[in-house]
């Protein structure tokens, strides 16, 4: 496999060199062989070639089986809106010249980390869900404008019945090897876009007959992810609504820093932590490197490597069980000590 | 004082009746004259007119001193994407006619309920935030469109320099009064709209320079508020992200049947529960009353009657204490009796 390397900003750089080891580990003891190029993206991007999405990076993902991403971000371009040059436009080109149209981010609560969340143990026990999110259109891809004046401001969100359907079947097909159950959440009572979903989807639905569709307005999936966890398999939405109740879902899990995406289409698939670039952190060795080596193990799910992906999941959960981790989780561990870890216990 | 009534759908009729009794407890008691005109908005004001808001009932809206709003939404409508006409219809063009451009959501954490939350008790002990919620443009109002052939939709986010400041002059000014923090939440490393209300708002807090302001992006505000709600006093946000927000943080205060809210403009006032029509619940007795009472609370403050509002605040607190509640919060009782008993109180 050629794994394409971006580690990006803050701390995506130091979780991007746990998982790299990781997956070296992974190589040696299956016997495989990985070849790893990297290349800078984000603000690193910016930096090196005024580019948040340097053409060699570009190419360098084309040319690679997957791509291995680290984190994306830098606070000094947020405080400033008239930037014109963001390291997120490197993210959001990347994922739309890759056509990576679905973001999946699996949440599930660790039974050794239910007394670490702020939800009371007996809410999440047992909570395990899938989000689908759709992630290359909707308010993210639409045309966007200033008045000339800079008096006025205007973003715009389309979804086409191909950019739902595409999405919508992929998510169908894995609610079936799950718990047979998709929730599409929308605000149909308000937005065009919404309606087309529900109708789309309900339309596909007929094409799964074992597979249960139901429907929630966004603003109360916000809360019943809170509330009642458990009653989510798969979770179907469009691309803000899918950044925004992924990110509050990660509470379920017990920290942002366990959370692990990939982001596929028809060609290419991208494997990415939910948590970002985290600045704060950064070159502290605090960060918790594990939402990172998780998404390697997706990685080396989607190349069918089940027993490798197996084996580094297994890793991670007993790590997480022995308490060597970071400090988000409770542990007094570094960065680097945790993939040390890791690393040998999956060599 | 000239009160319209609007109960609309679901459980909006029967908690609306509580909260007419208990003013009228508090007119009787502080010897004022409340007149109280219902209409109908909503799937109501479908069945008797055709439309969600009949000229009727915006008519007794505009001449009146403010409005007491129930509940809107009927799931006949949500599965029928196509329908042109819905319940939701009535809420928004009355907000908008109206001019209410900003809705207030106070949310705390009761100390009687600390143990009835999802939550850690002590994660959200003394929470105690208000959610300014711009209610009158972005892309509840944005031009829409479905395509001819029905195979693409556009919904349009717009919001102007005015339409910002408007809100965020009332949010400073409140902030002055708390602890004087306000958290802007947006989504400003991808939305332009996001970033006018970034350099908006970061203008104009020179003017309240006794005000903190920080900066959230959506997807992490919906995790912080969860994580470590005591870190808010103001939130300030856009249509869309504070409807999300604000019923996500409903979990703090322990039920969505305790959070009230005041849709003010320059004008016109509107008092109304955060919770929808819930029709699962509709005639069964079982609502939270308390919401709407709270509501009610809120427009006795509008207009001064400071007195009158705790009047109604404290024997809401009593009676949470005592238990004298509805079961969304643990207690045995019926809509009505919660109501009997508050009515008790305030007499
Ligand atoms: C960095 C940002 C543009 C990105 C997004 O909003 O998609 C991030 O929050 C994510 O969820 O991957
Ligand atoms: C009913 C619906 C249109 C409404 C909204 O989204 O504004 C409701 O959810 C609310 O928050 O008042």
């Amino acid at each position: 496999l050629n794994i394409a390397v971006l580690p990006g900003d803050g701390i995506g750089p130091e979780i991007m060199q746990q998982s790299v080891k990781v997956l070296e580990a992974v190589a040696e003891r299956f016997q495989h062989e990985f070849r790893f190029e990297s290349s800078p993206v984000g603000a690193a991007g910016i930096e090196e070639t005024g580019d948040p999405l340097p053409e060699a990076t570009l190419e360098l993902c084309k040319k690679s089986d997957a791509v291995l991403f680290g984190a994306i971000g830098d606070p000094k371009y947020d405080n400033h809106p008239e930037a014109k040059i963001r390291p997120e436009q490197g993210l959001l080109r990347l994922r739309k010249e890759l056509g990576l149209f679905a973001n999946i981010r699996p949440i599930k609560a660790y039974k050794s980390l239910l007394e670490h969340s702020p939800l009371r143990p007996e809410r999440i026990e047992a909570a395990d869900m899938v989000i689908y999110r759709e992630l290359t259109s909707g308010i993210y891809y639409g045309e966007r404008s200033l008045s000339e004046d800079e008096k006025s401001a205007t973003d715009t969100c389309t979804y086409t019945v191909e950019e739902i359907e595409r999405i919508a079947h992929l998510a169908f097909k894995s609610a079936q090897k799950r718990r047979k159950k998709v929730t599409l959440v929308d605000k149909a009572n308000v937005l065009e876009t919404s309606r087309l979903w529900r109708k789309t989807v309900t339309r596909l639905a007929k094409d799964y007959p074992d597979v249960d569709l139901d429907f929630l307005f966004v603003d109360n999936a916000a809360m019943q992810l809170i509330l009642n966890p458990r009653q989510f398999d798969l979770i179907l939405t469009e691309n803000m609504f899918g950044d925004i109740l992924s990110d509050e879902a990660s509470i379920i899990g017990g920290s942002i820093g366990l959370l692990a995406s990939a982001s596929v289409g028809t060609t290419y698939s991208l494997f990415e932590p939910i948590h970002g670039s985290y600045p704060q952190a950064a070159g502290k060795g605090i960060a918790n490197p594990v939402a990172s080596i998780l998404s390697a193990a997706m990685l080396l799910e989607h190349f069918n490597l089940t027993k490798e992906a197996q084996a580094v999941i297994d890793a991670v959960e007993l790590s997480i069980k022995l308490q060597i981790s970071t400090s988000d989780i409770g542990g007094g561990h570094t960065t680097k000590s945790v993939g040390d870890f890791l690393e040998s216990l999956v060599l």
